[in-house]
Formats: C-alpha cells, sequence, structure tokens
C-alpha cells in the first residue's frame, strides 16, 4: 500500500473477506490499491456506499461515453483545483482517449481543446453547475436538449459534476494524497480506473441504530 | 404520490418488492415519499446508492449528533440557495431541534444564531470547503480540533458538507421540486426525515456490463 | 416590546408624542412594534427618514403591486443573507401572496418560482443590480422596458432594490433582531407589515448646526 | 439647470414653493442644482424622503467627521463603480480635507493613503459590509470598538456605508449624469457639498391612499 | 526627483551616461521623471526592457490610437484599482483626448461613456481578458473582428490590456507613489507621457550568468 | 516548426540574421523554436521586448532561486487556468526539481506540495497579487520579510508574478498553442527552458515615429 493517504490518518477497519478480495484483485490487476478506498477504508459501509455510487456513476449504463464523463470529472476538478482528483481522473481521459494532450487540456483549460459544440455545451453547463448552481434555469437544460442530449443524459451530466464536487471537497478537506502510479510521467502501461475491478459482493449493510 | 418532481420526468422504473415495501412504509409512517427518493427511482441502483449513502451519513454513527449534520446540510444549501435542501433540511433542522428560529437562522444566514465556539468552527469549516474547496489547509483542519473535533468528526463534517454540494447541485440541475408537506407553515406534527422508515434489504446490485 | 433588538443596545430616545401614539398604534394593530423601527428610535429624525423613505417606497403608488415590490425586497435579501429582512418580508411575501410556498422561494431561490416573464425580467434586473452594480448597462434597462415595464416602473424597481441593499447591510451591522412574531410557524393571523399604522405628523426636523 | 440628468427621463413635477425656493437657494450659492435632486425631483414626496436621509446622514450630529463620512462615501462606490457618487463625493472629499491627493487615493484605492489605525479600521469595515454583509460578525464590530469607535459611532459607519450602496445602485440603474461642475479640473472654488443650503421646511407628506 | 517612490527602497544604480541623459531629457521636457522608471532603475537592465516594452505597446504603430490604448489602461487599472497607473494614465487620457470628463469616466466606470460600439466591445474584451482570463474563446475574438478589428489588432488590444494586469500587479505589490504632477488638479499644462522623450541608446545587455 | 501556433495567425516577419541565428540555435539546443516566440515574432521589436524581459525576470541574477520563479509562475498561471503557460512552465518545474509531482502540484493545487514555510509565504503572496492586487498592504510585505525576504526579493516575487499575469492574458486572448515537446508524456531528455540558448545581439530598435 502507498504511504500517507490523508492528513487524517483514521486508520483501515477490520475489513470483510469481500473486501479483503476486492483489494487483492486491485492489487493484482492494477498494481495498486487506489487510495481514495483506502481513505474510504476506516468504515467499510461508507467504503461500500461509495464504491456503489463510484461505479454505477462513472462506469453503468449511459447515453454519455466513459471518456465523457472522465472529461466532466476533470473539468470540475479543475475549476475546484483538486489535487487527488485531477491526478487520478486526469490520468483517466489520457489513458481512455489515448490522447495525452486531452488530459492535460481538461486539466489545465478545457477550452483550449477543440471539442464538438455538443461537448463543449456539456462542459459549459458543468462548469455553470459547479460555479453557479443556483443560477441553473431551464434555459441551462434547453441548451443541452439543443445540443443533443436527451434528459436521461442531463441527469448523467447532473450527477457526475454534482458528484465531483463532493469528491473534490472530501479530498481537499482531508488533503487526500494520489497513488502515485497516476503520475503522467510513470508512462500508464497499466489499468488505472477505480472500477475496473468487480466489485464485492458485500453483505447488506445493517441497519443504523437510529433506525430501531 | 406528489406532482411534478423534477424537470427531466424521468419516470419510475420498475420498482422490486423491496422498494415498493419500502415506498409504502414511507407514506404510512411519513404521509409521503420524498421527492429526492422519487427522482432517483428512475433506476433502482442509483436510488440504492444515494440511499445507503444519504443514510449512513445522516443517521449512522458519528461524533456529530443527527441536528448538527442537518445545520451543516442547511448551511451549504444556503450559499447554494438550493430551494428542494433548504425546504427539507431547514424543516429537520426545526424539527430536530424543536426551536423553529433555529431552521429560519440556518436557511437565512447561520451568523445569526447564537451557536457555541464549536459548533461555529464547525459551519465555518463547511463554509469555507463550499466556498473555496482549493483552499483548505491544515490550519483549518487544526481550528476543528482546537475547537474540540476529533479526526474522525472532520471526515464527518467534511463528508456532510461535501455531500450537499453534491446534492444542491443535483437538485439546481434537474429543478427538483420539495414536497408540499415540508413548508414550515404546514406544522409538521408528522415525520419527515428520509431514513425514519428502514430501507429495504434490496438484493445485491447487478455489476455494471462494462464490468465483464 | 421584544428583548435584544441588535448588537449596539443605543437604547430609546425619549419620544415625541407623535412616535409614542405610532408605536401604540403598533402595538394595538400589529401586537408589535417593528425592531427596526424600534433600532432607529434612538435619534427620531433617523427613525422618521427611514419611515418616510420606506414607506413612501413600498406602499406608496407605483406601477409595481405591493407583492411585487415585497419580492424584490426578499431576493436582494437573499443575496445578501440579511436574516432581519428574510424574516420580516419573507413573511410578507407568504401573507400579501396568500401563497406560502412563494414566500419560501423568494428566501431560498427565486428561479424556483414559476413566475411570469414580467416578473422574471424584474428579479433578474434586482439581482444584476445587487451584485454586480458597476455592469448596468442601457441594455439592461431596455429589457425591462421590452418585458412591460415603463421608465417609472424602472425607477422603483432599481429604488427597491437598491433600498435593500442598504437596509440588509445596516441590518448585518448591528446584528439586528426580528420580531418573533415574523416566524413562519406562528400563523400570521395578524397584519405585520410595516406602514399598515398611518406614520405620525412629527415636526419638522431641526436643521443641522452645519447648516446655519 | 444641467443636460440629461438619467437615462429614465422622468421630468421635473410641479414643485411646490419650498421645493422651489430650495432650488433656487441652490444656483444662488452652488451655481449648481445637484443632478440628484433633480433626479427624485419627478416626485417631490421621494425628493424629499431622500434630502432628509441624505441630510441627517452626511451633516448631522455624529462622533465621524463630515470628512470621514464623505471617505466612506467614496470608498463604497470605489468598489461598485458609481459615476455619479464618485464624481461628487470625490469633490467633497478633496473640498472638506483640502488634500486633493486624498479624494484620488479614495476614489482610486484607499490602502495607496497614510491613514491613521482608526480610520483604516472603519473603512477595512465598510468594505467588508458592502462586499460580504452576511459575513459580518461580532469580531467585525469588537474590531472597530478596539479602534476607538463607540456603538453610536458604528451605527453611522453601518449607515453610511450602507446609504452608498443604495445611492451607488440607483445611480447605476438609472444611469445618473453628475453636473459638470464637479469634476476636479473646474477648480472647485465653490461650494458644492448638498445640504449647505438648508432644506425647505416642506408641508407633511401625504399619507399614502394604501394607508387610508 | 520626488520623494518616496515605493515601499521597497530599492535606490538607484549606478546609471549609465546614457540612461543620465534621458532622464535629464525627461526632467527638461516633463518637468519630472515618471516614478515607474526611478523604480525599476535600480537595475539598469530591467528598466530597460520595461521601456522598451512599454514604448513598443504604448507609442509605436498599431491599428489602435494612442487614445484607445491609455483607455484600455486605465479601464484595467479601474479593475484593479491601482492607484499608481489610474493617476497616471487617467491623466494621459484627459491629456490626449483633451476631455477631461473621458478620463475621469475611464478611472470610473467606462460604461458611464458614450462610446462607439467598437471601442465598447475593445474595453469589454479587456475587462473580460483581466476579470476571467481563462474563459476567453472564439466568440470574443470573433466579436472584436465583427467590431471591426484585425487580428493585429487583436492582438494590441490584449497585450495592452495584458500588460497594465502586470503593471498594476508591480505597483500594488511595492506601493508605487504617482508624481505629484499627475494629478488633475495640476492643470496638465506640459506633456507627461513616459515615451514622449526618446529613449536611449542603452549598450546592449550582458547575457547574464546562466546563459554561459 | 510547430503547426497552429495562435488563433490569430499573424505570420512571421522578415527575420534579421541575429534572430535567425537564435531561432536555428533553438532548433539545435532545443529540438523547437517555443511557440510563444514565433507568436511574438510577427514584428521583431515586440520579440525582443518580449524576449529581454522574460530572460532577465526568469534567468537573471536574483534571490529567488530559478525553481522558484518557474514555481510562481505555474502557480499564477493555474489560478489563471492558462494552457500555454502551465503547459511550459509545469515542464520547467519537473526538469529544473528533478520531483515531477512537484510540477503537478504546482499546476494542480500547490497547496498539496510540502512546501517550507517561506516557499509557502512566497507563493501566497502571488496568489493574493494574482487574485486581488488592490488588497495588497504593508502587512503583505512585511509578512514576506519575517517568512525571510529581502525588499529585492520582494521586487522579484512580484514582477514575476505580474509577469506571468501578463503572459496568461497574452496567451488566452490569442489562444496561443504549446509546442507539443512540452507534454509530460515525452519524457523530456532535452533542455525545454527558453533563455537556455543566448538571445542573439539584435540591432538597436528604431524610435516609434511619434517620438519624433
Amino acid at each position: 500500500m502507498s504511504g500517507k493517504i490523508s492528513a487524517l490518518d483514521l486508520g483501515i477497519a477490520e475489513l470483510s473477506e469481500a473486501t479483503k478480495a476486492y483489494f487483492a484483485k486491485c492489487e493484482e490487476k492494477l498494481g495498486l490499491v487506489p487510495n481514495v478506498l483506502l481513505a474510504y477504508a476506516f468504515d467499510e459501509k461508507k467504503l461500500r456506499a461509495f464504491t456503489e455510487t463510484y461505479n454505477d456513476l462513472m462506469l453503468g449504463e449511459s447515453g454519455l461515453s466513459k471518456l465523457e464523463r472522465e472529461m466532466i470529472a476533470v473539468v470540475v476538478s479543475s475549476i475546484n483545483h483538486c489535487y487527488y482528483c485531477l491526478t487520478a481522473h486526469g490520468a483517466a481521459v489520457r489513458q481512455i482517449s489515448g490522447d495525452p494532450a486531452l488530459g492535460e487540456m481538461m486539466v489545465m483549460n478545457f477550452r483550449a481543446a477543440n471539442l464538438s459544440p455538443k461537448q463543449t455545451a456539456m462542459l459549459e453547463f458543468a462548469v455553470k453547475l459547479t460555479e453557479e448552481p443556483a443560477k441553473i434555469v431551464e434555459a441551462d437544460r434547453e441548451a443541452l436538449r439543443n445540443a443533443g442530449f436527451t434528459n436521461r443524459d442531463i441527469w448523467d451530466i447532473a450527477s457526475t459534476a454534482a458528484f465531483f464536487n463532493m469528491s473534490n471537497r472530501v479530498a481537499a478537506a482531508i488533503d487526500m494524497r494520489p497513488n502515485d502510479e497516476y503520475q503522467p510521467w510513470r508512462g500508464e502501461s497499466f489499468l488505472l480506473l477505480i472500477g475496473e475491478v468487480n466489485a464485492p459482493r458485500w453483505p447488506r449493510q445493517r441497519r443504523p441504530s437510529s433506525w430501531r
């Protein structure tokens, strides 16, 4: 496992067999366990909720390609200057697209990229949702529809942009450290994407004590 | 069920028996199914991931009281001017605290409330994390520790504030409408909190097709 | 009279008979003297100037309905997060419109309300004038004219929005406390609007010493 | 009278004898009627309310000198980039202080001036109240007290800064034009301050129709 | 020479004969050596690089008139509230245009001026480039072309606006003080523009030691 | 030479022999002519002024190391999201420091790096100077002195941060494209720093026509 994961040092819970197997598979297939998983691993319930949300969002069925979802992730993280997410998802854009410059442009300023009007509309919506969520109005949704997106696509754009507004803030708040392996000079000859390894079949979460 | 739930009209998926029972119990106990659940119900996997994350965060074990977590929810939503979350979680603060003015102050400006230095530190951290996540540094975490919070508490403050930075943006992006029953003039003689009803024991989520 | 009115504790001046009668009538008709009047009552000249400005602005003749003026008041106060004004004027919108949800939407985010294009134009102008007064140009006035407003209406929109940019700041600077009676859970079965009681016929103000 | 006064062209009401005499005295003593008075003169009630508020605020008794009040006026107007107020009140600072460079520094950036810690505290409070009114807390008032201001002084600082946040926005909204005579290259050999002429003894304002 | 030039007191290097002659000519022709030159004069290489850049930019051949370049200078400096540049270049606009009010409007708010659509487009581009450089896109350049500017003109607008974003920050960082002579009440009967005096024929700069 | 250099296509002037030799040496030693030089090469006078300013600033004698100057360059460019400068100077930080992660942190968020208090103070000053130049006061300079910087060092910090506030805006305005060779996945086995090649001994610039 990597060195320092965050400023909080919350440790790792006694992991279930399912999670141990999941992490072992990460090590085997990716050569690493992404630090974001280790950061959540002090509490397996939180780890599971994060992983299921993440995997559905970034890898589940969608009218958006995986690359487009990663582009949204990086553009939001660029506005929020999130070191962890820019490193990990900048790597994802470089890898999925096979176009390293595209990854760099998403990290630095997506407006430097030569994107289609449709992808530009998608990212402009993500920017406004990040910077001025209170000012989103029907005209903003209509602009996405005019660019060719369905209502379901709008949901996916919105929830991806929103999710990284969450993750960026968790990472900033705890000073989450990216695995060294994500760095661009490493060559990226291996798969780095979270979720490329099947998540375990965890036992159902117990009800919080307050539910009884 | 309530009227218009969002601008996207994604409908409701064929629900599992477990979810149907969950919604029936919401109706029975709360007199309503919170619209946020209906908004996610076009896809049961997304509904489950959201509900599990939410319930763990707001109702699970924590060094923060449920009221404190709701206060963070409302303060973040006030910055982001989120109509849905201010309505639903403003109601929660009024109800849990038994102090309606406290709920109004969280919605309008928490600085008007006469809070302890510890709670003030908690909310100021949530504000900075919301407004300037890139500028969080060790001194900000240290201020929380000096106010009496543990590292685990810092995680909970951070993830609550971060979660509502996500939810505010989903709600803004789709124009999510709060249930009428949350309104303050209704009297709130019933329980409104999401999660007061046990979540169902859903079958495990299927792997996304991309995982095979 | 209510408890703490502001952080400054400037007290109440020896009031003229006219003002005493005014306050008595407020008590009789409204069940309260609005705290904003008590905050200014340390100096009867300031109280009078404030009341005359306020009453002319919010209750005088205008192409804008009283409800529209209250909507502007609340939208501006929402941007400035003014606890006093959101409480008092949120109550006014709820009461005048008979639509409590409308009041809540003005407090939280007016874009959630289903307004006419004309009222939307009015509130968007108030927002821009609040957030970026330096950037108002002729095109902004022209947008109001195209929405159906006269030049005199533009004056009224502008001076209402401007007035609450003043009042919000006075309230913030002195931590002005709203009367408990404004709270939405109180039922609002009585009239709360400042000015519903006739202002007194004060003696003319004395010239400031510098005028001689 | 000067040329174009504003973009609204609301004209001048049939003026009372008192107001006519007031304007005549302005012409005689100042060589001009300040355009701000002419802008309000389409409705004598509004003109009177504005003038009484203004004269009390800027010329009435206060622990702040008239120069200090003008300094606040200009610093607030500099943030809001208000052409009318910077011109008229920049002239006032130059004239009252006898230090033209002081006027220029207030217009451009008050931090360039070599002010006492007390005056710096006063202006920093005015800046925060202008830029972030929602964030004023007790510590900000305490800083003013520590700098030597009384609670009554805090009221005056606050209401002066707040008033110009109003006036700046009225001027911006209607494109109010300053009288040519305020310009710095004119020499300022005459008195320019509004209020140096006694305001008239207007008849009491009539009750708005809504009061009956 | 003037009094205090900046907060850093870096002194004046042993000047070459060429620079001495240049400064003497400034004194003779302008009655002053602009303080910005004295601020750089602690290192003749820096002085020369600044002067050559400045003179080419503001006085060299361009599709923009000298007045237009000074207008950009002042508008950018107004956003950045730069006391030095507003003083010196506000004087330049007043002097070149022969229209003192134009200079004041550029300092205070250029939107108050009655400019041609072409000049308005030029200044709006300078504003956006100053406030949100990351958001400049092809449509912004196209707006300039539609207003009648060539690509070379766009370069000149951009580099003038960019240069003052640099100079404003140098001046702010070191508290650079304008010469008293720039003040508007001085009458400006003499030439004040930097560069009106021929720059000296300095010997070629030596290579930095690191170049060997 | 590289492909598209900017959105303006201003071409390359007839170059002097000195410049031709300079570019040839760049090609020989670096394998490229940096696109920023080609962007300025439509006018040799501008190219020379830029190069002399740049080389003195980034390579001349200073109390700041070259790495520190590059760190300032990247931190400023990160705030301004400048694709060209982040690419070129991110490469410079990686190369000079031999620490690729340091380069990535400067691009993404320098607060993620484990810097000395002195370097943190230096970068925080650069951030404030970039974001809020109008608010720099003596206390900011004093913080640098307390961190161990001399007044001359403050000049160098200020002028480096200021220079990139200029360059970022020129690059944004013209959509300047970085050479492909700067990309991090290229391996950087060659020297990329502008100025590593001796600048030519250009003939002295001719006086602008307006000087005669």
